[in-house]
Order: structure tokens, then sequence, then C-alpha cells
């Protein structure tokens, strides 16, 4: 693997911008697996694992790979947010020494960032968290990455992050200390919710009129010249192509937890988050198959106006 | 009959609060059947027309009811809005005569009525608006009356309302012009989906709680001493003690147009009305099986996540 | 005033429903104050204490309240949710016995009553935490009272309870385990929101309107008959009588709390609550001068489609 | 201007894309005089009107206009919705001849474009509406168009269509038939509404909470590599810069009608809108200073609470 991947760096225009690190990588999904990759295509060593057998891990235990990093460690932390997450960070507390240095890469709430830090300072052990955007994107066009953290520790990554982040001026923010990465990927995040609500009413309002023929002609229309022009947009007008009429598609929508914790925030910093708050509140009902609220306006209805109701 | 309603007539109380007139009643379903006895028992004439024979007529037709009162005559009108209400208004039209009289009791939406006072005008047939509240309980207790029209108008059909309406000092207003008896009954309603929907948002979250035991208990005891003491609240607490959990009630809730009216009067008054309209948007969504809008947003999902869709 | 209450507790209708009890007050605000005032006129001997001298309270410390009374002691607190119920929690938990109960009859979030009995529990601490509503109307009508605790702690206060909860079979439940008190009463709350931003928007809709007179008046005709009668619309016609076109009053309207905690469970749960949450978001609004979003909004307008900005 | 206007003929690339015509243009302002410049550096020869003597207007009088076009005629109306364009049609009503041509470009709601078709139809005139985007930037980059009427109609104006639209394969469609430009672009503009929206919150909470930094940078990181990729962010990010924190701008944004009648609509056609409607209600509270419904909801709390409200 080392060999392939010096050979993938000398032709490999991302080597220019940072120096050659080692890290760990602690899993190797889709996005984990992915990043390695570009890491690794960038000219860094990467030591990978992974809970997976089959995922093309380099060491088969957190242990061993703590063991095969030369300290100061750096591991990157690629695992769902809430109990797995946590129980690496109580693991990696318990391996990792004094000034080694852990990055969360995945979508922990930013409220247990800070919990994490707390835990692992007294143990002189480094935090950075990272949101990640781009998705499935990623691997060949580069991520958006907005990192929290102190500024040295920022910096220790700087390399890494180089690596990961689209080429160009942007796609890259120290938004803050800790938390501030996922407490702006949890922005980010809620923001989306909100313009894909916004394209989805358009979308299924044009739909529900006699007037309009083909609206995801119209949708491709908008690519150009046009105020709502965005990467969304585009994302639509393919997936109109695909499946015209979305066909296919069930009008059911799930939620990732990121706009939800941005209204709870929200709530307590005393911002209205109307949009974002219908977004989701969307989502939620699309999931709910025979809702109480309904339930009792029905019965309310049947009792002051003997409207009929529908019987269960 | 005459000679059953006479004899009601001395027994009843009504009869004290009004002179007696004589009025034919378009619409014998179940508002205008009770509004007509209550009437009658009231002490006043009534000359009922319905188009059902089954319906307990007194007229096989509207041409006979025209013939059956003598000018200048009262009719009240109790047909579904819209088209019926309609064509019952274009027959009158050109059935009656100076000086005549329509009650509309239906739920014409206002912009409506002022469309027919315009085309009754020229023949010098006067109109009033009617909205009525109370549903299945105005016959025995009294209806809620919302009157629009011009003093002298509505000061002629006095009497009739004086029978129709609640015993005590509330339960009749003459709320303004031709229109102002259907608006300002359109927004009790829109006030009635803000509280049936805010009642039935507390009922839902209580029931979805592991902390409260008994959610049809929590409100029967908010019947006394508590803010939001009201008859919705009495209503809910019956329907929860009939059919704990409202297992046998689906979650679907229609929606009768007043709300939507009135929304779309406050979006052209500059109003902004986001409780009403978040009532009404969520008995659409009830009506909806699989949502446009939510097919949009999990396709976009797929196409930048990667994120599972649920096939249809 | 130990005699004065013995008087007026052989007149008073309320002593025959309870065993008189002797309990402390820690609070003697309106609230507390007016509650002690119904316990000694129902018969039952209360210790009052307050940090304001001026309070009329009974003794000059929480410490001597607690000497005050006998083991084992119940001790009301009724100190405002936050910072002054924990301050009051952490010094009982120091001064009170095994088998003492303490009784928080404040606006305390419910996630807190848990926490507190569990800081309590190893001291063999009792809690109970019972939401109330009826505000200034109470000390005359008594107090709609939600409860949670064991069912055992809650029988133990019962006599108190009994006393305080209005007349009737309503007004009082024991509606689960500790925090249910408080989670009911929020739950209470937030169905209060949504029902007056309910009757605000259809009121402000009929002023808007040219077709409507009186909108004070059509409102006072709903007091009967109609399906939204309420307390809350009895409270507004008063308002209303008070100060027509309620010129006198800021359209600014605080918010307690409550709403938004209720939002922040219903969130954790699931389950939207479009309703509550637009009338939060509305008082919110009410609240902002100069609200962000719309600077954002505004600074769009003008990049894209040259709209004058107004400058500050 | 004919001389100059066939000098930029020669060298620009538009004229290869169309035959050249020569239509009238009716409104000279921000948009119709951009237009028209564009129109003649695309190669046609335009016929400008305007109110204003100033404008640079070729003729002084809608009937000069139409006298100095052969028949059959073209003739571009950029007039203001509402009733400077009612007063338009109204006109060319009269001064138009069958076969005769007129395009609306301005922001006509669907509904009266369907009334103005039902006017001209019986004096053989015919009517396409044009929904435009891209503002201020135009001129430079083309418009995207959105376009309503027969086949038969919207292929005589293609070629106009054609120097208008941005170069590349999308912003011009054929929508449907009379009213589907306008319905469209009000369509376009609703998911404006929502997306500014969407972006306005997310800048809003970072900007309250003490974790972010520099909310702007934040957005400027997003330009690339994230999903919310969109000219909207573009702008904001350019706003920022300009003025950090938005400390010029007024907190209060301006609606234009068009989201309000894509609500109108979709009332109608029973597809929930809450994105939308809350973007709008957001605009609608920040024009409204001491609003109505709060002032209800304070006077409720008054009453019920005696909590204290902010005189007037």
């Amino acid at each position: 693997m080392a060999g392939g991947s010096q050979q993938l760096k000398k032709q490999h225009p991302l080597q220019r911008r940072s120096a050659d690190m080692k890290i760990g990588m602690i899993g190797l999904g889709r996005m984990g697996g992915n990043m390695a990759d570009r890491l690794r295509a960038g000219g860094h060593e990467v030591v990978g694992y992974d809970l997976d057998p089959q995922s093309g891990r380099d060491v088969d235990s957190i242990q061993a790979l703590v063991e095969a990093l030369e300290t100061p460690r750096i591991i990157w932390v690629m695992v769902p947010a809430g109990k797995p997450t946590q129980s690496t960070m109580d693991q990696l507390a318990s391996l990792l020494s004094d000034d080694d240095l852990i990055v969360d890469g995945g979508n922990t709430r930013f409220a247990d960032d800070q919990m994490h830090a707390r835990m692992l300072e007294p143990k002189g052990i480094h935090l950075v968290d990272v949101g990640t955007s781009n998705g499935i994107w990623g691997k060949e066009k580069g991520y958006a990455l907005m990192v929290g953290g102190t500024d040295q520790d920022v910096e220790r990554v700087m390399p890494i992050l180089q690596t990961l982040k689209p080429e160009g001026e942007n796609g890259l923010v120290h938004a803050g200390g800790t938390g501030a990465g996922h407490y702006t990927k949890m922005v980010h995040n809620g923001i989306e919710y909100g313009m894909m609500q916004a394209l989805a009413e358009g979308y299924a309002v044009m739909d529900a009129s006699d007037l309009v023929k083909d609206p995801g002609q119209v949708m491709a229309s908008w690519r150009e010249g046009s105020v709502i022009n965005s990467w969304l947009l585009d994302l639509l007008v393919k997936a109109l192509k695909e499946d015209p009429g979305l066909k296919h598609i069930a009008g059911k929508a799930n939620e990732s937890g990121e706009a939800k914790w941005m209204i709870e925030d929200a709530l307590e910093l005393g911002v209205p988050t109307p949009v974002t708050t219908a977004s989701l509140y969307a989502r939620q009902d699309s999931q709910i198959a025979d809702p109480t609220t309904m339930k009792v306006v029905s019965a309310l209805r049947k009792e002051f106006g003997g409207h009929p109701v529908e019987q269960e």
C-alpha cells in the first residue's frame, strides 16, 4: 500500500500543498475509507482501523493502531455520532498519552465535543472537531471542512486538512474553539434542510398545477441566469432526468439530527428559525403514519360538528 | 304543522323574545332542519323546501315556496356553499321582487356575498349574510350568529335572529356590511383551527412521553382552575373518555375551507397568521399519502449523500 | 396569625376537605404568599420564609424555618425557576433529614426535577413537583395542580393539594413520577401559547379588515354558543372593553420558557409541534428590534436585484 | 442609434443566434432599458417608449410606437405589474390589430395574464407572458426566461428570447399556455424566498453564538465542496465582505408579491408550503412596527397572570 501511494504521490498535485504526515484513521466506512484514500493519494501515510475485518483495515484493534503510530500521535475518528464515537473516545482516552491529538471528523453534536474535550484535557490529549460536507463527491473533489479547536492544534493538523479540502481558496475554515467545527457543520446542514424544502415546495406546486407542462424542464432552465442557481438545483434536475416525476421514490425523508440540534440551540439563543423548523417538521411528518395530532383534531370535529371521522 | 307549532308556542319561553314572523327556509338538512324546528318552537311560521322529498318539506319547489310567502318576503337559504348556494341565488334572483330579502345562513365565502349582493341589488332584492356556529348543539342551546348587512335589513330579520341565538346577552353580533357575517364566521373558524391544533399538539407530546401516565386524565384536570379552560377542552376530555387513546379514530382531518380563506385574506392584508396557517397545513398534510415535497427531499439526499431512499 | 387562621378555619368550607397540616413555605411572593393565605384559610399551619424582610415572613432564614417544623417535615418551595430554586434545593439538601419532603411548586424544568431528585435521594429526602395554573385568580378560586412523584409521596401531601385546588372534581392530577407535574404544566402552557396566538391572529385579521366594524364586539358575541368559547376569550373580551383597540399595550410579548422546553422535548420525541413553535417564534420576533435574518434577506435582495435597502 | 447597434451587431456573438427582428419596447426602466440594449447589441431593432422623457425613448407615445412598427407587430411590455400593466394592455387593445402580438415581460400575476388574453382574443391580438430572472446581471449575462403562450406565438418571438437568454443550453423554457411564464417565475421567486431565509437563519444563529468567530468567513468557506453552494451564497459572502456584520443594513425586508401569490395558489391546490409561507411571514413581520397579535397576547398575559405589559 505504501508503494502504491508513493506512486500516486509522484503524480498527484495534492502533494505539493502539504508536508507528508502519518496518522491513524478509525472508521473505514464510505466516508472514512474515501478520506483515507484521498489522504494517501496526497502523500500521507494512513494506518486504518475498522470494526469490520472486510474493511481493508491495516490493524485489527484500536490498541494496535495506537501502537503503530509514533508519539505525539494524530488519530482521525470517523465513526457514527453518539455511542460509537463516545466509545471510541473512551478507549482512546485510556490508550493515548500526553500531546496526542484526536480529530473527530464525524457528525458529533457540538455540546458533546466540549464534553469530550473536558474528559481528555486532564490527560493532555488534544481534540480537534471537523465537520465535513460533500458526501460521496468528496473523495474526488475534496471535502468542505469546518474546524474547531485551538489555533495550535488546528495548525498541527493543517497538512491533513489541506489535502482533504477542495482545491481553490475556499472549502476550509477554522470556525472557532472546540465544538465550532461541528457547530458550523450543523448550521450548514440546517441551511441545507431549508434550501431543499424550498426547492421541494416549488416543484410540488408546479407539479400540482395544470398550467405547467413539465416542472423538471422548468427547473433545468433555471440552471442558467436565475437567482436560485445552486448545486442542489443541479442535483434535482439530474434526479428528475433519471426518474421523471420521481415516481420511484417514496414521499418520506429522514432527518439526520443536525437541523434538530440547530433549532434547539437557536431556541436557547432566542433566534427564531421558522424555515429550518418547518423543514424538519415536514420530514418528521412524512415518517408518522397515523399522527396523534390529527386524531385529536378529527375527534374534536366529530364532537362539536358531527363531522364524520375515518374509523380505524 | 301550524297547529303544532302554535301549541309549542304557548309553552316556549323563546316566543316572548320576538315578534312572530313567517319565512321561507331553503335547505332542510341537519343545519337547516334544526333551525326550522327552533324557529317554529319560537313561534315563527316556516315554509320549508329541500331538494330531497324525504326531508319533510312543505313545498316541492323554490317557486312554490316563493308563492307561499306574502311580499315583502324573507327567505333563509341554508344550503352548501359554492355551487348549490350560487344556483339558489340565481333562481331567487329571477323569482323574487322588489324589497324581498334573502338571508344566506350557509358557509359562503365573504367575497361571494358581495358578488351576490351586486347581482341582487338592481332587482331591489336585499341580502343579509349570517355565519353560524354551534353545529349540532344549536337546536337546543341556540346558534352563535354573526350577521352582515345594512342596519335596516338586519333590523328587519332581527326577530328570527333573536329566536335562533342562545339565551343570554351574547351570541349575536351585527358585524358590518354585506359579507361581514361570513367574514367573522370565517375568522371564528380560523381561531378554532388554531385552538384545536394547540390542544392536539399538547396531547400528542404527553402521549409520546414516558413521563405522563394518562394524558386524558391530565386534560380532564385542566377543566377547572386552568387558563386553557374551554369548550374544546371539555369536548376533548369527553372524546378521550369515550375512546381512550383515540384508537378508533384515524389520524386524518378534513379542512372546511374557512381557515384557507382567512389565510388568503390575511395574506392580502399583510397580517401574518402563522398559527392558523400551520393548523391548516397539518390537516392538508394528513390527507396527502405520498407527498411530492418529500419525494424531492429524498431524491436530493440520495443524489448528494448517497442516502438510501425508500423505493416505490 | 395562628389565632386568625383558627378563626377563619371555623368558617371556611375548605377545612372539611382535608386534615390539618403544618408545613413550611419558602417564597412569599405573589404566588407563594397567596398560596400560604389559602392554606391558612383552609386550616393548615404555614411557617413562611422569604428573602424579603417586608414579605410578612414568620422566620428570617431557611435554617430557622427548618427548625420550626417537626420531622418528618414538609416544605413547599415557591421561588423562581433556575438559580433561586437550585440554591434553595442545595440549602435544603444540607439542612433536611431522612423522610423530609420537599414540594417544588415553582416553574422548574422537568429535567431539573429529576436532577434534584437524584441529589436528594441519597439523603432520604423526598421530592414532589407541582405545576400550578390560574395565576392571580388562584387565591380565591383555587389553583389547577399537576403533580409528579411517587404514589406514597403524593398521598402524603394530598391534604395540602386538596386545599389549594379549586372546588369540584377537576383541577388536580397526579400525572406521573418525578418531573411529571412540571412536564404537564409545561405542556399546559404550550397549549396556552397556541390558543392565545390563535385568538390574536383572528383579532388582528378582523382589526385590519375594513369589513368588520368592531372586532371586540364580535369576540364578545362568541362567548355564547360558539365552538371557541373559553376563558381566554372571556379575558380578551374584558381586556378589549377596558382598552378598546388595545391602544395602551405595546406589541411585544415575553416568553416564560415553558413553550420552549416543550418544543425541545417534542423535537427529541419526534412529535412536530408547528403551532406551539409558531406561537413562540411570534413572541421572540416581537422582542427583536433589528432582526439579523432580515438584514441578510435585505442584503441579498440588494445584491441580486439592486433593490433599495433601508440604511442604518 | 440604429447605426451604433449595427456596429455592435457586427462584433457581437449574439447576432448569430437569431434572425433580426424589429420590436417595440414599452418601459425603459432598469429592466426594460437593459433589455433593449441587449436586444440591439444582438442585432434587433428596438423602438422604445417610456413615460419619462429622460428615458432615451424613441417615440413619445404608445400610439407613435404602434405607428412606428409594421404589422404584424411585436411589442414587449416591461412596466410594473398591476395598474401600469393593466393600463398599457387597455391602450394596446384599442390600438393594435389582428395578428399583432404583445409580450408581457413584467411581473404580472398569472391569473391576470389569463384575463388579459381573454380581453385581447376577440381582437385577434396574441399574448405571450415572460417571467424573467437575473435582475441587474441580465444585461451582460443574459436573462433566465420562463415563457407562457401557444406554441405558435412562442415560436414567433423566439429570436428575441434567444438574444435575451444567457448563453448555454439552459435559461429558457416554454413552460405552458398563457400565464405559465409568470406562474413559473412566481414559483422561482417563492423558492428564492425560502433559500434566502434558510441562509439568513443559518447566519443569524452563527452570529448569535459565542462559538463562531466570524460567520462571514464560515460562509465563504462553503463556496467550495459544500452542498449549499449557490449563487445566493456567493452574493451573501460578497455582501458580508462589503459590510461585515451587515451593520449598515436595516433588519427589514420587502416582499414583491410573488411568494404571496404562490402560497395563495398552493392553498387552492392543497399543497402545503410551510417554508415559503414562513419566509413571507418573516418579511411581513419585519415591516410591522407594533404587531396587533402581540398586543393581544400581551393583554391576555396581563389579564390572567398579572404579567407586566409594556405601556404605550
